[in-house]
């Protein structure tokens, strides 16, 4: 009566957020403060001040119409201007309007850029540990998702897994740096050898391999750690990004989709992503947070808190015997689970009402992830549990 | 190297935005007010001075976190009970807020319900006049879209056409009343007739034909005309409502499915939409545009300054000799066109600077669509092409 695919979709539970509700009621049961959650990726540091301002702003001094009326499908022609106006100067390239597409967040970008680019049944490589949601986003859509195992302890890129895994179905390859879960930032030197690759395999198989690049994160760097600009290293390179992150803003559903001229065909690759947001049942994006994103173009995250959590839990973690890499972007930290098994580790975790994301969905079964953007106090609070899970295994 | 479907959705220009587009290049030629332009169906009432105040007072007093933080996907659970409890009130129906979804609007609503009904290949049949994107919402995701002929000139439904083309693949007839173009609301009497035949060949063919009521001019009626709650009448519907034009927020993006618990396996279809929703890549509609409407779902719109435009349209065309029925909802009117082909008719007309809509795309050649979201001023600066028009045909 209804489709099997969809219906599992919305029946199949999202992990994370099942443990977030466990927790919310364990706290019901045992006190909000003996709940030491780390399972969302939710921001704990708000918008900065300039974005409500500026919605204020906007509110009261633009012509209600205008300010709530349809935008074109692509954006507002001088909101588009303004973000790659800002992107080209901070990256030393040339971009325009034309190559910005704005969505109601990466995922439908993401989910758009597949569609456009799947020629019925192509294939979309995504390198572990991956955001789970990219399954559904490909498989959902026709196409197949083929994973790389990831690059263990470094979680840069395992590449003879990736060379084995391109074929001529090959369209895409996702990546997502700063990673959610693993908080590490592909290096320039990873990007360049990904570059080589995959313009050595396209040449071969003929036809351009796209690197998909979903960057949610691209402003969360720690230690001034680089965040490469990845279409001036690889030229067939689509960004999908979200305003989530970056101004705290993750319920508004506002990024965009960039396909800088200097992509292969890339008024077709445009077409068909506009076209395939439209199939989705786009119309536009949020017409008034399109105003604001470009009044706040210039505007940076404050990483403070979250470099502050970082350090202590790391710190705090690897000094108990804890195998991690040091995250140095994004807000999360991914840990090796003592024994092997993040399943059996989050289970037994759980019971200490500490609450951690095994890496099972995101292909990396021997690892656990830890949200940072929580509150300092409980990080302090929780590590006798930390301490106490790792000498009990 | 891209997806032809989607290549093909991006290129094809959609006539009404082309038009409207031409009309902004003529206007910079003989001048804005010597152009008479017909063509958009955006509200051109502000959005009541509630919204604004309610946004300001959002902003400014709740914590910015939750203001702008995830929701979960099927939306804030306070902003769904309210929004059910008006509308049970309002119908004398029973819903909860767990019938409600909160989307991006209606369009990626429609969407989300038919990718979740479509087994493959599944027919959903549209009634001309009909809403142009329904086409690519079913066809660019596997299903196919039956169209049944007009009931001219009334635009109710036309019986036969629609009974012959229900087959044992029908899973779905969508209906948008008040109704883009026509203006027309179907009356009880047409609701309660295909109620029947539905409920006729659902038990002839031993499955639900769901009803997917297509409803953003839900709020939109003049002559106290009755809109009659869909839901009541024929128990497998499923609302897709939007508050584009209700409250005049076309390009804040947001909107509802409801599925009431009397659908048949409401649960199921509920669950496969939401599950749709997340293959075409929705995390949740726009947060603070939750609680806007929530706040406002006492509101209702000003349909004066559109029932007096109605009024001066129909009351001079008619005169001049055009048919047309009268609208009694929407802010539409659907004219024949003199000689019968409105593709002829509104290429004549714009040399006129006057800028009309053909059927064709809403399945009715015959006739043309006037937006009467318009300034009356451009209204009586038009007649006069109107009526030198008639003379000429």
């Amino acid at each position: 009566m209804v489709n099997e695919t969809m219906l599992q979709l919305g029946v199949k539970r999202n992990g994370i957020r099942e443990l977030f509700e466990y927790g919310l009621r364990q706290a019901a049961i045992v006190g909000r403060e003996n709940v030491f959650d780390y399972s969302l990726g939710n921001p704990s540091i708000p918008a900065p001040p300039e974005v409500n301002e500026n919605l204020v702003d906007i509110i009261r001094n633009t012509d209600s119409l205008a300010v709530h009326g349809y935008t074109p499908a692509f954006g507002l022609p001088d909101a588009r201007e303004t973000v790659a106006a800002e992107l080209g100067e901070r990256y030393g390239v040339k971009l325009r309007g034309a190559n910005l597409f704005f969505t109601c967040g990466a995922a439908p970008g993401l989910v758009a850029t597949i569609r456009a680019l799947n020629l019925g049944g192509s294939e979309f490589i995504a390198i572990a540990p991956f955001f789970p949601e990219y399954r559904p986003f490909a498989e959902s859509n026709g196409a197949k998702l083929v994973v790389v195992p990831a690059d263990i302890p470094d979680f840069q890129i395992n590449w003879e897994a990736l060379a084995a895994r391109i074929s001529e179905r090959t369209q895409g390859v996702i990546i997502n740096t700063p990673n959610n879960p693993s908080g590490v930032i592909y290096t320039r030197e990873t990007l360049e050898r990904l570059a080589a690759l995959l313009t050595e395999k396209s040449a071969e198989l003929g036809h351009p391999i796209f690197l998909i690049a979903d960057e949610p994160y691209r402003e969360r760097a720690y230690d001034d750690a680089e965040v490469p600009f990845i279409p001036s290293i690889y030229p067939n390179t689509i960004v999908c990004y979200s305003y989530s992150k970056s101004l705290s803003l993750p319920g508004e559903r506002i990024g965009y989709v960039c396909v800088p001229d200097w992509v292969e065909d890339s008024a077709a690759v445009y077409a068909a992503i506009a076209g395939a947001a439209r199939a989705s049942g786009h119309v536009c994006a949020p017409a008034l947070f399109q105003r604001v994103v470009a009044r706040c173009a210039y505007s940076r995250p404050d990483v403070k808190a979250y470099d502050e959590n970082r350090a202590l839990l790391y710190g705090a973690l690897t000094s108990y015997g804890y195998e991690c890499v040091k995250p140095n972007g994004a807000f999360y930290m991914f840990v090796k689970a003592p024994g092997g098994d993040s399943q059996a580790f989050s289970d037994k975790a759980k019971e200490k009402n500490l609450l951690l994301v095994p890496g099972n969905d995101f292909g990396v079964p021997e690892y656990f992830r830890i949200s940072t953007c929580v509150s300092p106090d409980m990080i302090r609070l929780s590590l006798p549990a930390f301490k106490a899970l790792i000498e009990e295994f």
